[in-house]
């Protein structure tokens, strides 16, 4: 198998298994996913309405088509909306949406594309900086998963 | 550039900004170093020690010498021994002296070794599985590293 090839398997897998880490969280119970991650701090549905919106804004930056539901996105793009928030059942929905047709899409991307620009750098910027590919878009967006899904598994663990 | 090549300073790029993360919680204060992340669960400085044990354990993984510190690496191997754990001189430390040599050397691994076995695959598994290599063991450390951060990063924000 060639190495670029290998690189992104490596970066799909990730992908895919953080997209089904969050999957099983909203098996959690209503309770659960009501709780703050810390004291004052936001809803564990928050985070993961949250989640959905940055996987919801990754459609239009990798070229993939529109936004699932923009009048969710903008909700949860806006961090002093937690008090109003959508019930569990759309949260869950959003997330489960925008999940299932990012990661059916962004398996189907060809092994070339992958090392074309996104859509948020401009022709100009993407010569001096190679790096801002389609690829680098997914692999940080690995990590915000990982960022919260530590916070969010350290609440659901610490109060069974 | 070389599609290999860019995702080669993809992964370093992201490794060195993590290291450079913990780096930076080192100069939190005694007192928040002790918080635990949540009640009843480990302390932010237990976490940055078992970091550094995870960092310390890649030497081997990667074929670039031996631990920085067998005793400590055990120390933190070892989830129960929180309750008696060395001062925080020592802990930040090891995770300096583990972060700045493994830095080091992962950054002067030359670009075909990167797709070569890790150590803790045999060669007969590695033919079956290619993504074994040590891009990869890299690539899931730095998600490792993400995992707690945003741990840690949650309880000094919302205790201050």
């Amino acid at each position: 198998m060639e190495n670029k090839n290998i690189t992104i398997k490596m970066v799909l897998s990730a992908w895919n298994n953080g997209q089904e880490k969050i999957n099983k969280l909203l098996g959690s119970s209503d309770e659960e996913l009501l709780m703050p991650v810390a004291e004052g701090r936001n809803k564990v549905s928050w985070i993961i309405g949250h989640m959905a919106a940055v996987n919801d804004s990754m459609f239009t930056i990798l070229g993939l088509g529109n936004k699932v539901n923009t009048e969710l996105y903008d909700h949860f793009s806006n961090q002093s909306k937690d008090n109003k928030a959508p019930d569990l059942v759309t949260i869950r929905n959003y997330w489960k949406d925008t999940s299932s047709e990012l990661t059916k899409k962004i398996n189907s991307i060809k092994e070339e594309e992958w090392f074309e620009r996104h859509m948020s750098v401009s022709p100009e910027d993407f010569i001096k900086e190679p790096h801002r590919n389609k690829l680098n878009v997914v692999f940080t967006r690995i990590m915000h998963v990982q960022h919260h899904y530590g916070q969010i598994a350290l609440t659901l663990t610490t109060n069974k």
